[in-house]
């Protein structure tokens, strides 16, 4: 048996970190099926080259060849370049990989503030879905509208993978608690119905509603990084719609050491795509310095959808043992390489 | 001569606030006009015993009885209540008070970090515009629909806002510089607008350009979020869309003690109406405890937007002296009452 994982590094330290995952993934041995590494192009780099930033066969690979998947980053333009489209945002719908799943937890001694979370952030709709269109009146100039679609169906499947991870968080001895992070006092229609069916998935499975289990609870979005600033500790599982996901996976990153050691995964009902939360970092792109544990994590979070929980438990081990140890790379103030990094983590597998 | 104020306590801790606000105003005597309150009605509670939220007496009065005006806070049920819409938000769009201005700045001494900001988001668009649709259909169930707006016209005008502060501080010796945040990358349309829109502002007024005075950047919204949290000391002046502006005020506010700290003007082109940063705190309203120096600082920004710079610098300062001083309200950790609170400050004036 073998376990085909597609590669797609895209751009910027996508192209570094991504080699740090692999090799990692190889170190673990016969832990694992043996990995096969299947290359597969998009990015920004690619599209200015290509006139596209998501080949046709990389979609097919990941649906027929592969049976996983590690995303590295995608340079994002600030202007308007016609033809193009994050190949990041495609990818998550074309595969229906309608939950992106961030964990963020700090290092006892080394983070001054206890957190450990996880954001549960739906990944195929709200604004996302990039309906826009653009005119021009008398009164306003040129009229810029976006629609933001939020419908029942993918609310409730992302609330069902909230509760499912909030039990088994419960189970391993968290204080369980799920907070649904919504603007329904502005956005009574839209984030009305993402709270709606959220707690409505929850009432689908006895185990959830058992009294006391998961403590439900709700977050006006703008209170919520006000809170999660000031009280992170008091944040288990969060759920909420794409955009709100993606600034508060952020702000939960800026409470741990650095965005670099923060992993996702991109999953759907059949398939599962790791990718760092961090972005191509242009400034220290190619140098050899980028922070490869984010990459290296997200393929543990992979093998652990995978159930491959073992070896994605020796992995994380092996990560929080090392940066106990006091590695850091320039992220977290030290001056450890890429190549310092993996090796160390490669050593303790 | 005198200052008419319009009041508008609205609901829970703003019925508290606005008190406070009041006597501090009354304090300045002869430093400013003699003020007239005027009380005016809206909020949720206001809507439950007369099924409204924003009296037509009272968009009247602003429009045609006072010359500004203060506004509490705003209940917000989470479910969806028939015929109930944010007075807040309507008074914004309705009086066109474009610009929502929030200064957040650290006191040295007391603020484990130096920050010192300001939020200039748009305050009539975006997602606020409240064009919800909702449909059912076979393969999604409930399909709801928001639309964002976002115009050439208002972006330019938030822009002006923006660059008319920067340079402001600049000339104040503040290191100038202004922080556009958007989110083309996926956006590219509606975000793309906005940032297209504040930079040909920019544009416009020669002072503004000139080499040097003005640093300009750009940042993506999550992104924004994780730097004012690692670097809240690297910006300056910061515009943004409404909703991202809504969430980077809550950010920024907890960078200092407290939200209860935290003041905005919403200012037109004719009107200006002081709101503190903070909500209802239900948990709170009625005992008496609850921060009132958000709000009086508010009247402080409303009486700068007036031209009555003097006696709002006399504020701010005898503010300052008093928590320096080491006075404390519940949310800053301490047991001072929001009477001793006000006491204190009008005997500094
Ligand atoms: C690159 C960008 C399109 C992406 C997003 O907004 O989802 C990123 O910020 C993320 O969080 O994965
Ligand atoms: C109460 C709510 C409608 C309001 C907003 O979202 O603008 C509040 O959060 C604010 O920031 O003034």
């Amino acid at each position: 048996k073998k376990l085909r994982i597609g590669m797609i590094p895209a751009d910027g330290v996508g192209r570094e970190v991504l080699p740090a995952a692999q090799r990692i993934l190889e170190a673990l041995g016969s832990r694992i099926p043996k990995p096969e590494f299947e290359h597969l192009d998009a990015g920004f780099e690619f599209f200015t080259r290509h006139g596209e930033a998501l080949p046709q066969e990389t979609v097919d690979a990941m649906q027929n060849d592969v049976d996983c998947a590690l995303f590295g980053a995608v340079g994002s333009p600030t202007r308007k370049v016609t033809g193009y489209s994050s190949p990041i945002v495609a990818l998550r719908k074309k595969l229906n990989l309608y939950a992106n799943v961030r964990p963020v937890h700090s290092i006892t001694g080394l983070d001054p503030r206890p957190v450990d979370l996880v954001i549960v952030r739906e990944n195929t709709e709200c604004l996302y879905i990039k309906q826009e269109t653009l005119t021009t009146t008398e009164e306003n100039g040129k009229e810029a509208r976006a629609t933001r679609l939020i419908t029942e169906r993918a609310s409730k499947q992302i609330g069902r993978m909230a509760f499912r991870i909030a039990l088994s968080r419960a189970r391993a001895g968290h204080p369980a608690g799920l907070t649904i992070v919504h603007k329904s006092n502005v956005l009574s229609t839209t984030d009305g119905l993402f709270r709606e069916s959220v707690l409505a998935a929850g009432k689908e499975n006895p185990e959830w509603q058992d009294e006391g289990k998961i403590q439900v609870s709700e977050q006006i979005v703008d209170s919520m990084v006000y809170r999660l600033f000031r009280e992170p500790e008091a944040f288990d599982v969060i759920v909420a719609p794409n955009l709100y996901g993606d600034i508060l996976s952020d702000a939960a990153a800026a409470m741990v050491g650095s965005l670099g050691l923060v992993a996702s995964v991109n999953a759907g009902d059949t398939f599962v795509m790791g990718e760092p939360v961090h972005g191509t970092a242009p400034d220290i792109a190619g140098l050899g310095i980028v922070n490869p544990i984010a990459a290296i994590r997200s393929a543990a979070l992979m093998l652990h959808h995978l159930g491959y929980t073992g070896p994605a438990q020796d992995i994380e081990r092996a990560v929080v043992e090392e940066l106990r140890e006091g590695i850091k790379t320039r992220d977290l103030g030290g001056k450890a390489s890429t190549e310092e990094v993996v090796a160390a983590i490669e050593k303790r597998l």
